[in-house]
């Protein structure tokens, strides 16, 4: 086993978009595990848009990274030595180390085994991981979709999006994906079957153009993009809507003071609108049942989802700087160790 | 009885405060009531803030008013002639004709008799009617408010933001009122016996002056002045905070372009807020109950309220301009005829 390893820390505090110049590659002598420790080999690491609030120094509600910690992500890992009679040399994990090459653990927090499956070992931190199961628990827990309802979904063509789109096609709902450029648009609508795309930088009114495409209203708006979308939209919800705030990635580089102040707000009185947020992980013991539906709809071909798969740690910040400029689609990861 | 009677009808439509140039006095026949149909006299009309979003002529979700149709507002009235076997001369009932001195209804929407009780008449357009049930179905439906959570509630001294408090305190709240001027703060803490008052007018920054009444965070902001307020609240909610859209009073006399624009979403992700508002008659069917509640509360001294009674169906737009500009606190009525 090599003596050390590599990790990508913060180099220094970000405004506007995230990329290699804000990051450095550190390298670090390999440890060994203590009593009930776990040491882990990871082989993929998450880019994942909300990691962008921690990147700029500012307390904005959660804790920020200070410079030279290891940027945050979710992985999947494989357990090299283990003090910890949970788990065994070989182990195949989920855990949360970040954009690193090792990782050592107690097993508390998001650490756990993942079951044997005939699925690829990505989807456990793609479609059934932290992005699909955020879908999933947005739609059931928070907005709680019936079928015959319509839903708009923002960033459509995002891991998140797709996933979410695609279990309210499932559940009887219309779906309205909102993406950006020709080549999304056309995969929501041929390959995910959608009931319209819309291109917002090509639409010259996204109001008028969501209006045309739900000309019922909207029952729920999936948001992961932030509050310009939302206060677009909220004109066009119908009585009783929700709004699931999943994610903000078109508000995440930018200055507090430059976000997009939302002003239609009487829609909430006038419709009795609900909008609320969500982080997945209030729904822990529920990610196993989840898990097994959606692996169940992926092996029945309903459920598909996309990957762009970078190689080696040093490329997490090109690809984080890549997801956040739309340059390709699906859910973006770094491979960091060939799949055992 | 008289042939005649008078209304107040929409003369211009509004930019900024509404008041008496706004309105105009109409004299009109009164009506012989056809089959079904009740005549009623209007004894009180209400002075509503929701109603200024009617003035403008701008659709805003709700249909406006057109020039020459009478101001909207709930009423109490009394039987004066009934075609319909439901209803007999001599009842009193509550409903909702506006501006008037007589109407005609054949019983539907909301139109129902007063039930015999020892507490004042104009309790049932008060504290017992729409807006006092706004405060119990804001509180107990929407935001499920939980002995030991901190409330704040904005326009406290107004009969929603007061009723609201109040309730909050007998299920075991702590209460902090937010309300403009110190003779308002005075009644909040010293007759309402709220937790803390704090002057918006008064306050340097009113996020810190909040923070220091309320150094545990908020969990439930009954909002009824609008954005402004609910942008400045947002990062002092705790997790799983609710904020009820009860009403936008700060909001109703601007243009929309004017209206603040809501920034502080992040909150919504990381604190899981929801935010959400109400029409009160959604609760229609358990009015009922929740007036029997009230009353046995108004009863034991433990809800207390204010009215600022005019006199005159030709004082209502004066009326509604002062309740706008803070002149009076409490529920603001205009009585049309004396009580039987």
């Amino acid at each position: 086993m090599a003596e050390t390893y590599r990790c990508v820390v913060l180099a220094r505090f970000v405004d506007g978009l995230a990329g290699p110049d804000d990051f450095a590659i550190e390298i670090r002598p390999v440890p060994e595990p203590g009593d009930g420790e776990i040491l882990v080999r990871i082989i993929y690491a998450s880019l994942d848009p909300g990691g962008r609030s921690r990147l700029s120094g500012r307390v904005s509600y959660i804790p920020p990274l200070a410079l030279g910690d290891v940027a945050g992500a979710f992985n999947i890992g494989q357990v090299v030595t283990s003090n910890n009679e949970a788990y065994a040399t070989g182990d195949l994990v989920v855990c949360s180390f970040g954009w690193t090459e090792m990782g050592l653990s107690k097993g508390g927090g998001y650490f756990a085994k993942i079951q044997a499956s005939d699925l690829p070992l990505s989807t456990w931190i793609g479609v059934l991981g932290v992005p699909g199961l955020t879908a999933y628990f947005g739609l059931k827990r928070v907005a709680g979709i019936k079928a015959g309802e319509t839903l708009v979904v923002t960033s459509a063509a995002g891991m998140v999006g797709a996933t979410a789109a695609q279990i309210a096609k499932i559940m009887g709902c219309k779906v309205i994906g909102v993406a950006g450029g020709p080549e999304k648009c056309a995969w929501l609508r041929d390959e995910l079957g959608l009931d319209g795309a819309i291109d917002y930088k090509a639409a010259d009114d996204l109001g008028e153009a969501i209006g045309a495409a739900a000309p019922d209203g909207v029952d729920v708006l999936f948001d992961n993009v932030g509050n310009r979308f939302v206060d677009t939209l909220l004109p066009r919800m119908n009585m009783n809507g929700r709004i699931v705030v999943s994610g903000q990635v078109g508000d995440y580089n930018l200055a507090p003071e430059d976000v997009h102040g939302i002003k239609n707000t009487r829609v909430f009185i006038t419709h009795r609108v609900r909008m609320e947020g969500l982080v997945v992980f209030d729904d822990l013991a529920q990610f196993p049942a989840a898990q097994a539906e959606m692996a169940a709809w992926i092996k029945a071909g309903k459920l598909l989802y996309r990957e762009k798969i970078y190689d080696g740690v040093e490329q997490a910040p090109q690809a984080f700087r890549d997801m956040f400029e739309g340059t390709y689609f699906g859910r973006h990861l770094v491979r960091l160790a060939p799949e055992p």
